[in-house]
């Protein structure tokens, strides 16, 4: 936790209470403050500010924003990603989130367990989200969709996401060209389930305007391909 | 797991034996294997095979290599990471290995708990390489050292490392520098612990010759900064 975010509805009037528990522990076991400390705070989907500790007690910290920061800006890629296992949902979205990809769309494959989408760990999405924001130091929360069906998401979405100034990439460890480097233009990336897309997958992929990429010749994790990827795309 | 890891000697004769229980598990639970399938297979330190299943069992899956297979490049890095909670060593040392990380320094540093060098999970380092490599495709495990002065490695190891053809890198927020794109050559990588390292500890690092770079505004995880920097400098 870099910075703590609250809500709009918390910072109306010119002191600001932090009140949920969750952050009140991170605080008190990670962070050891004291009155009169500075302390980095985002508003939901508005800006960051320093702040100082005016006076804590068990149940809230009291804060007075002093200045106001930059929020990081975002990477301009739409993440295109197999629903993973539920246990890894949480990891993968947050550190999506705490990257500043944009836009997230989780979407069915054949090698997606269909119980997957039943996870209540999917009622969580927000939390997952708001733990990304306050690592990266980030207050706007991307974008996520889920699309229950892969066909129809690949034949009526994504042909209207793809365009010149925006290509989208299939990440698919047999492709004969290579993933770009460094681009200097937004892009989606389409990221596969744990077995990888099966054939029938990647075909309609590309015969729906993605290109089909390869990362070499390592296959790695969901999770770790992602980070690995952007780090590549935007440098 | 992309490829079944052997030891040297289990393929000392014609055929050969997978008896581990945790791959015999994955085989039937995950791949779904039946007798005349191929399966990739790799050998400890050693080459990489296509193999058929010639016979199998409750306790074993008898094969024939069919033929070797080029094992993945390395990546021409030394990761040097401050030593991770417990709970996050596992997939680090997991991940480290599935990128192609040549060799893996575990260090202290003063936000790193003392405790953490005393969990059992320091013994399961071997395992944990296993798994990297199977989940790459690779053979040939990196080596891994622990240090647990930070001051000693710093002023006494890690000058030997840094070189013009290999300088070292240690990823720090603050930093003016930004960490290189795609480089043509061998590097260290230096990687704080959860809160960073202290300014002594910067200090004390660049005096040694490394070169503080920043990647960007956003604060990452451990794990996550890791396949993001070396997808950065190595596309």
């Amino acid at each position: 936790m870099n910075i703590v975010l609250l809500e709009p509805d918390d910072v109306q009037s010119d002191l600001w209470l932090i009140r949920s528990k969750r952050q009140l522990q991170h605080l008190r076991e990670h962070l050891d403050i004291t009155v009169g400390q500075n302390l980095k705070v985002g508003v939901r989907n508005g800006a960051r500010y320093t702040t100082e500790i005016v006076s804590m007690n068990e149940q809230e910290v009291c804060i007075r924003p002093i200045t106001e920061e930059v929020v990081p800006a975002k990477l301009p890629v739409h993440l295109i990603v197999a629903l993973p296992r539920p246990k890894v949902l949480r990891r993968l979205i947050m550190d999506s989130v705490t990257l500043g990809v944009e836009r997230i769309s989780l979407i069915h494959s054949y090698r997606v367990d269909k119980s997957y989408w039943q996870t209540p760990f999917l009622q969580q999405l927000d939390n997952y989200v708001t733990l990304g924001l306050e690592q990266a130091g980030d207050t706007i929360a991307p974008e996520i969709q889920l699309y229950k069906r892969f066909k129809p998401f690949v034949e009526d979405v994504l042909p209207n996401l793809i365009s010149k100034e925006s290509p989208a990439y299939v990440a698919h460890p047999y492709a004969e060209q290579s993933m770009p480097v460094n681009i200097p233009h937004a892009c989606s990336v389409v990221v596969g389930p744990e077995g990888g897309f099966i054939p029938y997958e990647i075909d309609l992929l590309t015969k729906n305007g993605c290109q089909a990429v390869s990362l070499g010749n390592r296959i790695l994790r969901t999770e770790t391909s992602i980070s690995y990827i952007l780090g590549r795309l935007f440098s």
